[in-house]
């Protein structure tokens, strides 16, 4: 015995999504079917208008249905500065955090061998191209404090050093607000080792 | 700074779905565009197909794209035990587990009152004629063993006796292979003040 033809094609189309099987796929069905149809129906042509319209910015690789996105074509950013990240959200959060005005090169992941992903899969060819430019005078390496992101973040400073461009990159240590007792024991000895002298 | 209009789209009808918030509608947005578009399309033109046509079977509101779902218009199937459960999930756990041949009746959900579900909305009404059609012997209820499941039991019971129709609920107790010592307190008391004379 099993569901519908059409239903056991959604629960089948539902496990495309990352972290969502068998058991989440049904109930997520379900309740598309009794409860909103019409936010099913909207996100049917949602998915099906971003699949034919968005791509990648030609210059940063940010998702955006333009040649170039929001913060590329915007007037009056810091050509000077280029901050490497990880992923479209990493954009989004420093730019609500911090006052950043340069530029963004977005990776879509990092160096991770193991899955067939290596410089080229991440557009770096494009990113020595930017640096060879001679626009950009810092390379702000914004990788995820993982060991990928770590390994990333070498390869990066790198391929900077190489075209004579200064690396840096953002500060890992104990998060504001957290207490000392309960922040792990790396970030402790990170935060510990790259003191700073109180000028 | 927000993401281009199609993505932020994207991104609000993915949080349509139950337990999908921002932070993971947007990871789920990155994947699929990332890695995935082939998997998106397809889930776009399912989410399209089942909402058009996907309705409930007229007889037991089992989701179903024809009049009458798959078991109700089975041939062979003993019309005489109708067995009531909350979701189409329970279905197929009950066709998958037992050797049950009897008919089903679907609620899709549970009485909550304070949400707006009485009797109506679970087409209990189409139930009750059913079970004043005559057909029935035994009205098998099997909510789940939470509060609504319960209260829900308690009136289906109460309608079965009102009709003449003999009510029974499956049994609760400890789970097989579950050890006693570990089985939560209520489950035990349930399998304690229920045990059966062995014959």
């Amino acid at each position: 015995m099993s569901y519908s033809p059409l239903l056991v094609r959604l629960i089948d189309g539902l496990r495309c999504m990352p972290g969502v099987g068998q058991k989440s796929a049904q109930r997520i069905a379900f309740h598309l079917l009794e409860r909103d149809r019409d936010g099913a129906s909207n996100l049917s042509s949602a998915l099906a208008d971003a699949v034919s319209s968005i791509g990648h910015c030609n210059r940063c690789r940010m998702f955006t249905e333009r040649d170039l996105c929001a913060i590329c074509s915007a007037s009056g950013r810091d050509a000077a500065l280029l901050c490497v990240v990880e992923s479209p959200a990493d954009v989004m959060a420093i730019e609500d955090a911090t006052g950043y005005r340069g530029m963004y090169f977005v990776m879509m992941g990092h160096l991770s061998p193991l899955d067939g992903i290596g410089p080229e899969e991440l557009g770096l060819v494009k990113l020595e191209e930017w640096l060879f430019g001679g626009d950009v005078a810092e390379l702000i390496i914004a990788t995820n404090p993982t060991v990928e992101g770590d390994a990333t973040a070498h390869y990066l400073a790198d391929l900077a050093t190489r075209l004579k461009v200064k690396a840096s990159r953002i500060a890992h240590g104990v998060p504001l607000g957290g207490e000392l007792e309960f922040v792990d024991s790396g970030t402790l000895a990170h935060a510990f080792y790259g003191r700073r002298a109180i000028d």
